[in-house]
């Protein structure tokens, strides 16, 4: 109903924030929850000095990788154990103290912001490999374990944990935003590769969730309903992964193509013969110029796909033929092949280093990522109607995909000094999650919702959204958990 | 804390219904709700003579392939629409009568019983595939068709469905209990392959979850809290799913092994390597003694394993050599490959006719099927153990497993007369799922709860099923969704 309402809509005529209006913020919102000073007692004598007050230690806590205004929590617990995340809990649900939890801060839709104050969680100190099962391909970890501490840990098992969102994320705060990337198109994104959960609800309960076995019937999707609701239900603090083992061998290439359709019909059909691909990535014109420009090469000028594949070396050698055959077929341009370790670092180091390549190209600046997925079938008139948007807008920004999952975003660097620009580019990333919204996709494929996409989140789901706050109003009756993300609070707050 | 207290008890202590007892069961499950004459005429009002009270009717929808004594409905409403599932709702809400949903019957633990009386709402009518989007590798189909409705359907395209429950079921049916089988080793089960839902609430609303897009981090995941749960929150009336590409050649073998633990070996080594499998399935010598029997075969009475590849002819044909190389590490003998479709038919055969077979051990039995799912670094001993039991209850039972999920089923031949067999063969089932959930797996790997396992999820997810319980609540205040399944209803009721 929403969207075909919004469909009907010229985008023109609908301004962001047009869903949002002073009048219909919840009163809890707007309404500091600065946490009393029996709380802060409670978890002083709870935490000693792992409870901070501290300006910087605020600063720090309030601050991660969106383009948001963010706010600083009132205090921030160092917690070292589940049990101490329940007594915390305990103790600020006493007072409705809100409660945000913090794992690397490399959110970027602003989900640890304290919006109306609270107590910042800290499990970075939680940071334990409590088990790694090689027979189950599993491991068990706390939810401050980071994804690179873990796969450095496992080195010498011969298994990995493949999901890799690009920065240092924690496992909880990957848990947290339903977290993806480059390899999802083979190994799934962090519903597919979550086992069970041990979490801490609002009344301070522990529950575990899910199993150690790779599927299940038994009631109700509880691990995979805490995974993307950042927070605002539980607070996660142990993760059990499962994990898959490391390829014997890779391949990957490179090539470029006249028509960004050219290089999204070439992935198409290379996901409808079922060709096994571990990573496709799409980078359109601006990034290799970024890239460039950057690391002084000389890549065409041309939308480019990097495609690597997983797996023996003969499968390898028959999958990377027919994937040329492919590209081919589409006009590919320039295929580079890389199988050794040494050249297919070079060849990925253009994608790799794509954030600071275009950030590079406007000097103090800061990053936005739009991050939008949409059915494969529209994939190629999405981007190509967004590039179009970007040279109308005149606005400098840069594609890149992850095509096999028909998830791309688009980077652009800003200043907050620049207030034309930043209003403009504001109105493009509204239009662009508006295309995809209106095509059928998704208005976050991978970063969550935090404080930064409440109203689309309204006009993808409609109703469902009212499922979903009943839901959290249940579970967390007194709006502690993580407030003011997803939705706008309670009507009952 | 649970499953701690269980795990202590010796398995003797425990017998079937431990957990529940008469005083135990809340009031609402002892007193029916049969739906007061208002209801009934409004209903009729509503669908004519698509609303049965017809005997023979009501008799059919009390009837599944369970084990269990099932309560036929009050009535029967053939529905047409998602709009007629609302209006059905809502008549039924207005008297707190009970809606539960009916597709082809095939559920084995009683899920459409209609254990407090109330209206099946039966969606085989709703059997239209809405469409299929071939560039999206996905299709929007009515609740009430079936998978091999579907997939006659989408022969010409090239495309398929590749969840394979064995039965006949609707997809609705699919969703409500996250069903798998086979082939999910390879393209995963019902929660991998369902893009989005359209649903009835309790209040009559008809929400959509999900988007046509591959992922997304948007809201809570309500697609797959509704996957598996078995029509207690909402009932499912419409459903996209991803499609696979059929494979280009698939190749299969079978062979057999000296001990279980040599076989179970095999497949543990098999997925530890990352070896890409398309079905991995386990017979122990009972079944294959039973399928001999039946199809008049000479098949060595060994536990035997099946194993399928798909993918193209060079890749299936090194899958295949290093899968039989690993084999043959473990002592494989008797190892036959087949490539050509008739070949593989006949390979399957003996797999395919096990539950008919085994059937016809016991003339004039039904059979009874167990469930459960381990992690696979417990799998040959759990499995081991379980055979021991059958040989120490002195019960014809039969070990199938779909092993690449460390999933498997325990088929027992039974008739309702011989109550001494019939306790003695729940006596074994209850010590078989304990022995699942002692060794950290799950009491249902996919045939569901219903009526059959609410005990077990107690035991699985001890205070995780109090926050299910909150949800139930939440969504469905007069407990009319299917109630009496999952579990012990409402504490408020």
């Amino acid at each position: 109903m929403w969207r075909q309402l919004v469909s009907l809509l010229p985008s023109t005529l609908r301004p962001v924030g047009l869903l949002r209006s002073s009048s219909q913020q919840p009163r809890h919102l707007s309404t500091r929850r600065t946490p009393p000073p029996e709380t802060i007692t409670a978890l002083k004598e709870l935490l000693g000095d792992r409870l901070s007050t501290s300006p910087s230690v605020l600063e720090q806590h309030g601050t991660d990788e969106s383009y948001h205004a963010t706010t600083p929590p009132d205090a921030v617990a160092f917690v070292r154990s589940t049990q101490e995340v329940s007594e915390v809990i305990k103790v600020c649900a006493a007072t409705s103290t809100p409660v945000i939890p913090f794992g690397s801060g490399t959110s970027i839709e602003g989900h640890i912001s304290a919006v109306v104050g609270g107590v910042s969680v800290d499990l970075s100190g939680m940071n334990k490999i409590l088990e790694v099962d090689r027979q189950n391909l599993s491991c068990k970890v706390e939810a401050g374990v980071t994804r690179e501490q873990l796969n450095a840990d496992l080195r010498a098992t011969g298994l990995m944990f493949p999901v890799d969102p690009g920065a240092n994320a924690t496992i909880g705060g990957m848990v947290s935003t339903n977290a993806s990337g480059t390899t999802t198109v083979r190994y799934g994104n962090m519903k597919t590769n979550v086992l069970s959960l041990t979490a801490v609800m609002a009344d301070g309960r522990i529950i575990k969730t899910g199993s150690r076995a790779r599927k299940s019937s038994a009631g109700y999707d509880l691990t995979r309903l805490l995974i993307g609701a950042e927070g605002t239900l539980a607070v996660v603090t142990e993760v059990e992964l499962r994990l898959s083992g490391v390829p014997e061998a890779e391949k990957a290439m490179i090539c470029s193509f006249n028509t960004m359709k050219d290089a999204i019909d070439t992935c198409t059909t290379i996901m409808q013969m079922g060709i096994p691909v571990a990573r496709m990535e799409m980078m359109d014109e601006n990034v290799v110029d970024a890239v460039n420009k950057y690391s002084k090469l000389n890549n065409p000028l041309r939308p480019s796909l990097i495609i690597e594949h997983h797996g023996s070396a003969a499968e390898l050698e028959e999958q990377s033929r027919i994937v040329q055959e492919i590209a081919s077929d589409f006009g590919a341009m320039d295929i580079e092949v890389a199988s050794s370790a040494e050249d297919r670092k070079r060849l990925w180091s253009g994608r790799h280093s794509v954030w600071y390549a275009v950030l590079s190209q406007v000097p103090g600046s800061r990053g936005f990522s739009a991050d939008v997925a949409v059915p494969f079938s529209k994939l190629a008139d999405v981007v190509v109607a967004t590039q179009q948007d970007l040279r109308d807008s005149d606005l400098f920004g840069t594609v890149v995909g992850h095509v096999g999952d028909s998830n791309f975003h688009v980077l652009i660097p800003f200043t907050d000094e620049d207030k034309e620009h930043l209003d403009r580019m504001k109105a493009f990333a509204h239009r662009l999650v508006n295309r995809a919204l209106v095509n059928g996709g998704t208005c976050s494929g991978e970063h969550g919702i935090g404080i930064g996409k409440m109203d689309y989140v309204l006009i993808e789901h409609g109703e469902a959204v009212d499922v979903m706050r009943t839901i959290k109003e249940a579970l967390d009756p007194k709006d502690i958990m993580n407030p003011g993300k997803i939705f706008y609070g309670s009507p009952r707050s």
